[in-house]
């Protein structure tokens, strides 16, 4: 039979390369640690939120991490996702300066607390990419 | 003496002026309806959200409603407040289409039921505001 | 045999007049809501929270209701306890400017959105009583 | 061409079984909402949670419907949702006096009032019902 | 005099033999780590959850291991008492895989990171329980 | 020209006493941690909070600590900032017993979890300052 791509490969690979691009290394290194325990939720975490959403073609990849960014920094209980999406933020041209501007406004939305470890977390992320 | 201004009168009206811009009228019936309960607070929500943050030059108004649009849909217990950034994501230049991609993506970090609350709320908004 | 009372006999009756002495009507309403749904939760309601907490010497009723005014305003998905707390703020002695102060001090701590709706309930609360 | 199926048919197709079986009608109202605004979000819901996660083998649906139940009402955010995953719950042989426990049991991990708010939209959706 | 105890005894002992047996160890040390700040508190902790809700029997053991997992992966700010959870739910029944299931459902109603950060909970607890 | 201070020096200055008094060394901490990623808004931390808001005379710095400890518990997402105000509590007239009073309470209205990590904090801070 010529069809042997299971149903949902397109899906997949989409997500995998949006993954990829978007995530880089850290993204993957999400897929690893998931190996042994959910490897169908790393499946489900690369085609939903990236095989679909992640690949609409509305919203520009740097709007998403705005928004990404935003989110969990508000949401607050989700340390290493944010890090994660800070990193994500530059390289999908995010910068520096406007990563500093979206954590400082969630001071407004969700309070001190949640912009200054939102602040904390970007200095990390930041100190580790250099200078 | 010649010094006749408070000393936060320059960020009070930096701060009246982006409400208005961003918030439209929305923005005023907040404070009009704080008038009788909590003056003060109306100035200092005019002052700090809106004089200082808002007023940044480091991100544009549009990045900052797509952040602000993210945040209150992932909270989910700021249902008026959502509309009101909706409101003024459209004013400054965010699209409908953006809008509703924006919501959608929340399903990713704050589940679908903040999704859907968010969505039939653009809903609303994008009806009142007809075709 | 002389012993006639049930074991948590005492537990419930101190709390039953520490529902009554700070919530008033309002808590008994919630009380005869929940009398043909869970009626033991009503009498958890009345055991846990005001038999054992609310009765403890180590903090005044004044600050206790402080504090709840506090964390309900800044959890944020608990619009009619709040109400039920405002009142109860007033009935231990809290003033009505103290409990606009919290409320707008929730800003800090949980946003803006939060802090806005804490003081609308405060409003309805406030006309509810009357001038 | 004899394979004139989408990729995702065969998830959508068993997504919208297991979201029939399921919700019944209070799935398909949101689906229906979702037409003029986000017609590709009802696909998605459809596809990952009722597709992907409910129809997975490894849990019943009792369980999982227990699981979305006490998560709904922890979040305290999801009112409308809170109430079809409890017909849902019904639905798939969760009994009234289990969905009540586990409402109770909420109190200990949200607080009381989350429980309360729980308990009360269950009064409601078994009233719906009737007797 | 004849009646030599207190009247939360029974409460107290029954609330003490469903710890043990639900959460086993981990419980106790709890309780241990409270005796010098708040024993009062260890007190209640045993009475209220474990001896009036654990002990109800509407609702197995089973099935309030799964609601309480969920709940707790759902609010993602309690990580210490999840693992204890997961230990439980072990305890009473629930499998390996069942935990992961209900794991990622979460991401359906609290998102992708609470979903992701409790299967890496669940990944360190049944490390440490070996293969 | 006589006039050479900025407009907001007034409430700079008010606030960083006000958060010298409250906050002690904890305070200058956070402030000199965000120096090189956003020092503005460590002027905004001291401006808003402290110089507005703590600095309102309409309730008692002891009355604010308790709502801002009691707020910080319940939300559970924000543990270095609770630990902060635990001292800011003892210093500025809180006694020990009354914030252990306070956590305990917050099990009502945001669960056991909330409460117990509220009391580790409080028991790590306890412990620093010694007896």
């Amino acid at each position: 039979m010529s069809n042997d791509k299971r149903p949902n490969d397109e899906r997949f690979e989409r997500g995998a390369r949006a993954l990829a691009a978007i995530d880089g290394r850290a993204g993957q290194n999400v897929v690893d640690a998931l190996a042994d325990i959910a490897p169908d939720f790393a499946r489900y975490l690369i085609e939903f939120p990236f095989g679909d959403i992640y690949s609409r073609p509305g919203l520009g990849l740097r709007e998403r991490e705005i928004a990404t960014i935003a989110a969990l920094t508000a949401l607050g209980n989700a340390a290493p996702q944010l890090k994660v999406h800070i990193e994500a933020g530059l390289n999908v041209g995010v910068s520096r300066e406007e990563i500093v501007e979206i954590l400082m406004q969630m001071a407004v939305y969700a309070g001190f607390p949640a912009a200054l470890n939102g602040l904390f977390a970007a200095k990390e992320v930041f100190a580790a990419r250099g200078g």
